[in-house]
């Protein structure tokens, strides 16, 4: 009922003012009312030349883990926020962090030649020479390495991209590997090189992926210069994000730590990020196959997998190093509910100056603070509690919020009605992606955010766009819809500790699309940068500041918590199905498949000239016992529509309220599965990973859609068992709440 | 049932020999044996090296249209054809043919530069500085023009490009612009761009598409290296082809012709065509918009839509002559039928030397007419006479056999049974297009043919490769289909005067897609190349002598004609539901565009950096009432299904036989429109018509689809009304030859 009535309020307000009808799940029209009128003000407070000062003085210099820059960014976040009266503390955690030591690629022989593994400086960025400050370009948590030998080309550096080479009769066993940036979060590429016996690997980014070919390049334009590096972490988050030494506990001062050779995260191979002036000498070099087309990429010249004649030498060390990472936590207390929480964070360590990432959401994240203290000094105070976190170590490894999280488990899973993060921002359209039981929540709130550039609400914008980018039948489909569906996440910021390990409730929220370039990670980074090609007038700052205060003040002010488990259902119901379906297509296209190679199909037809081999068969998928996951769906909907029919009949008196609000923000917990996913069960949450061969790309019901792609029929078969206690069990806890309502 | 039957046998001859169980249609047991047997024959007199002969020698000198090469080819060929023992005519006609006098491209100011315009001469070339003999690049039938202006890039030239080009409010009116070759008949290009009131045309070949990206360049791989231009004709023939000072009638020597100015075929604007090399400094001076992603091409740089602050200045002079073109005639008269001819041709001009395109073709129809003399030398007839026709003006024009038919068009339409085309050939796949009566027909043929490279039939190879490139419900479509589908023809060469303004049935046959590369009417298409990169064994020459050859000797000798309207039925059904559904979806589609527009969803979600305008709104489609097509289908279900069965019912007695074989291979000529199509009366053919707007590219059923396609809503109603009579009509004669049977 909530739903609908929700829609038909959108609906309406796309012709007349919202003002009267507008309504706010979770509230009386009374308070409803109170809270649009606090948001008034906290709107009036935001400023975007506030956004512009902070972005400038927080990318001022390099400022990565445990450098004296980061310590300056700690420092400043943490008296912004004393000064703005909010409760502060810096808490330490003590991480293991590599930095380079020694870089060397070079191609020996026939061809000489040295990679000059640096980025220019340019008169028009004025932070680009801070090169005393600056962590050179690599990646972070390569393993320490010298070798030497052929080279061969990739691709993405996907498993597929092997599955081909093996048709060429391509080993990469002993042999270092050159992959392109991009289709996969940067760990994925020497994973899988490792795996297939490489022993070292190069990432480029190629000018088709983020240089010339995209648009004019920086400082003309935004896009990469022949000489940009993206640096960025190579651990093996998928398996645990955090200090590599401490999986599961807090890294402080004295935790007993791992030996560094135990920890199943950190790579045995070095890995070094190259610019396209240093590749393009060593794809040059590089005979054998002609490239197939979706490997080949915007450098003028035909694209070789290899190998060539030259030779090619890789020698890395690093400085395996013990570094404070700093975590600013400022609390305003809640008024009527103290021990509960609305959390929202931002990273606020960068891999050089990162005038974008991280401190274009940091930024905004501050202004917001700010201007809720403000509000406060209206007489206006927070029900719930309100903790804003600035994260460090983000970007080796979420350290700051996994530490963190893993530090004060219990308590955050007591505590938190909901986790709300950000990194960096942009000019365009809004992203959002979390928990689905907020999906309509968080629809209210982009719909009384507008749009800066158009006057249109910010979920109008965002739902216009797809239904622009559509066609056919989807775009009638999305035509129907007034909301917009959020995204499942993955990882690649700070949530995942507080989502996928603690099961609760989190949002990461974002702007974006009309800032592309290719800055990222790189010392182009910059302010410079940022207020040319990002966000010129830092508006869209403003603009987060206000979608995200809003998802914190309404959150911490809600009466009756605004979870709609109807909506998850319906969310999580498409997911089985898709695993379902996942399995007949893969048995159909199998079976099909490999009657063709045994037919001679590929042999018959592959051009003799190329040397291609025909795909090698694979295993028939057998029919899976689908019925418990099922059968859990369908409590699962009956569950979600008693609690749904219970909560829609109005208010309840103030114990009840509260020890419902406290079951309904802890669901998600139960959706934790015991053990966590196999081979990696720091990852608990039975709905939302990331990806074991995508890294930050989500896998949904992962334990069953990841042994079904891996082709593991028995772990398949265990994994919709193990989820659909889940599924049952989460029902169980359903009904519960419903039993408390009535 | 032949059909039913037709498909038993192939799918039996893949486990077993089909040398028993093998019918062919049209023939009884016993002559089917007598057939094979001769085929046999014929095959064993085929001779790879006699195919590398041919194309060596006449590949040895440039030989375009009125070129001395050009005579010592045809007289070459009449002298093989005589030593053959045919009856051999050189057919004259004298037609229009213009060759550069002067060429200028460059750029003035504020950037100088000047377009070499030249290909370079290669070591590993032979023939490649036979630079005296040499047409320079240049498009045939470019207006004179001196033109001065800004340059504007508008990808491949096509009407949708402009579409974008006023969304960013670009204007080519007055300016020249520079599009790259592909994705469409060249002829297209500059036609679009004058109709958009461009002053001038470049045409030049981007890497991506032919070039480096695809792989390595000539001579070190087949793909065009930085100086290789394609050159070819931009004639308006979708409006007709042939001598454009002759519209529908022969260009013999005292035919009435028309002023020049009158020939509505012709372009009022310069155009020329150019190399990778003389394009890059005009690209990169360009400067406006970022061209978006299908628009960029390999070159290493961002491609702008332009304009820049260069000015491009283009010079074009051409020596308007009449020339003589020298069709070759050779008939081996038919024992029994004489007037009934099976005819078979392959254009022998060419751009430069040509040894792909087309003397590779022409060299495979000169072996095969070889082979048949040596057969005729054992005692064997055709009882059909054959027509072996080799071509002269192909590459501008089609002038050779289009004037021929146009001469000839009544004896044509009362003797020939069908008309097979061949062109350039090479390494790979069997492809076939032509009249669908005919294609369970062409289907026996290629199921009779052995692919040299896998020993499987030619057919059985398309077939697996079609099913290996396909994938989910296609594929497992595909696999349950044990024949291939037949392309149906648009233009690009020889068969057009045949099948779209006589309506003689007609197949366009070849070998191909083992053969990539960018010599494509460049001096590079040469016996070098050919040898490396094309056929080096010469055998598909072999193979293709093999295809065409028994397409020719089974149609004439054939008791029963081969026709099967059943399957024409099937094929036009899908084409009528083609438009059908066309015009459902644009309804749709334009509906709701047209909301988007007005509800300012593009407005709302355009980046306003991009300064991209909205769509503009389209007119609204109304509903056309396709009641007399589907009505005129139903009939013609009836009809065909009649006509079969009473074919099925055996054998004829000889006089009825033969009255029905005449109606039988006149049928087709049954659906020719009075008036042909709208603004192209040459164009007859009801169903088949290359398109207005893609050139070689067919359009099927193209009155009601062209006319829907360019929302000419009164058109398409005319049309569906003019196509129904005429598909009416062909049913009215179908039933007429089943009474004749009866």
């Amino acid at each position: 009922m909530r739903k609908l009535a929700f829609v038909t309020v959108l609906s309406c307000s796309c012709f007349f003012s919202n003002a009267q009808t507008k309504t706010l799940s979770g509230c009386s029209e009374s308070s409803a009312k109170q809270q649009f009128a606090a948001e008034e003000k906290f709107d009036s407070y935001l400023k975007a030349e506030n956004v512009d000062h902070l972005i400038k003085d927080m990318s001022a210099r390099p400022h990565h883990v445990g450098s004296p820059g980061g310590k300056a960014v700690a420092d400043y976040i943490y008296n912004k926020f004393k000064s703005w009266g909010y409760d502060v503390q810096m808490e330490t955690f003590y991480v293991l962090f590599p930095t380079p030591k020694s870089r060397l690629l070079e191609m020996t022989a026939p061809t000489k030649f040295k990679a000059s593994l640096m980025e220019k400086i340019l008169s028009e960025d004025a932070t680009s020479n801070q090169t005393a400050e600056q962590l050179p370009p690599y990646n972070c948590w390569s393993a320490d390495g010298d070798v030497t030998s052929e080279l061969v080309f990739v691709n993405y550096g996907l498993p597929e991209d092997y599955d081909y080479l093996n048709r060429l009769g391509i080993d990469v066993k002993g042999k270092i590997v050159i992959a392109k940036y991009g289709r996969s979060w940067r760990g994925i590429k020497p994973k899988v090189a490792q795996e297939h016996g490489a022993i070292g690997c190069i990432i480029y980014s190629d000018p088709k992926d983020d240089g010339y070919y995209q648009g004019d390049v920086y400082p003309k334009g935004a896009y990469k210069n022949d000489y940009g590096v993206q640096r960025g972490s190579v651990m093996d988050m998928p398996i645990y994000p955090g200090d590599p030494l401490t999986p599961g506990y807090g890294s402080t001062k004295d935790a007993k730590r791992l030996d560094r050779k135990d920890a199943t995260n950190l790579l045995k191979i070095p890995v070094l990020p190259i610019s396209y002036h240093d590749a393009e000498p060593l794809l040059r070099s590089l005979e054998g196959p002609v490239a197939p087309d979706d490997w080949r990429g915007a450098l003028p010249f035909t694209y070789h997998i290899g190998p060539g004649k030259s030779t090619v030498h890789l020698k890395l060390e690093f400085n395996w190093d013990t570094k404070p990472i700093n975590n600013i936590i400022a609390k305003m207390p809640g008024s009527e509910r103290p021990d509960e929480w609305v959390i929202r964070g931002n990273h606020h360590d960068a891999w050089v100056n990162g005038a974008g990432d991280p401190i274009s959401g940091q930024a905004a994240m501050m202004e917001e603070a700010r201007a809720i203290s403000e509000l406060a000094k209206t007489g206006w105070k927070p029900k719930r509690t309100l903790v804003f976190c600035a994260w460090d170590g983000e970007e080796p490894s979420l350290m700051g919020s996994t530490e963190w999280c893993e530090q004060h488990a219990e308590e955050l899973q007591q505590k938190t009605v909901a986790y709300i993060n950000s990194d960096g921002n942009g000019r365009g359209f809004f992203g959002v992606g979390g928990s689905h039981a907020l999906e309509g929540f968080i629809n209210e709130v982009g719909r009384d955010v507008n749009d800066p550039e158009t006057g249109i609400s910010v979920l109008d914008r965002v739902r216009q766009a797809e239904i622009v980018g559509s066609a056919g039948t989807k775009r009638k489909e999305l035509m129907n819809k007034k909301t917009i569906s959020i995204e499942a996440l993955g990882s690649g910021s700070d949530f995942s500790g507080f989502l996928q390990h603690l099961g609760i409730p989190s949002f990461n929220l974002g702007f974006g699309g009309e800032d592309p370039g290719g800055e990222y990670h790189s010392i182009y980074d910059s302010y410079d940068d940022y207020r040319r090609f990002k966000d010129p007038t830092f508006i869209y700052g403003v603009v987060l500041a206000k979608t995200a205060g809003r998802t914190a003040l309404r959150l911490a002010d809600a009466e009756a918590l605004p979870f709609d488990f109807k909506s998850l259902y319906k969310t999580l119901n498409g997911y089985a199905s898709e695993v379902i379906a996942l399995a007949d297509q893969m048995r159909e296209s199998t079976s099909l498949e490999n009657q063709l190679i045994k037919e001679k199909y590929y042999t018959n037809t592959i051009d003799t000239a190329e040397k291609l081999l025909p795909p090698s068969p694979k295993d028939e998928v057998p029919f899976l016992n689908f019925s418990s996951l099922q059968n859990a769906m369908n409590t699962l909907e009956k569950s979600t529509n008693h609690l749904s029919d219970a909560l829609a009949k109005g208010k309840l008196d103030g114990a009840k309220q509260d020890e419902v609000n406290k079951a309904l923000y802890r669901a998600e917990q139960k959706l934790l599965t015991e053990n966590g996913l196999p081979r990696r069960g720091w990852y608990k949450h039975a709905i939302y990973a990331p990806g074991f061969y995508t890294g930050y790309g989500v896998k949904t019901l992962p334990g069953i859609r990841e042994a079904i792609e891996q082709r593991n029929w028995k772990e398949a078969q265990d994994q919709i068992e193990i989820d659909a206690n889940v599924i049952k069990n989460f029902s169980d806890y359903l009904d519960g709440i419903t039993k408390t309502i009535q």
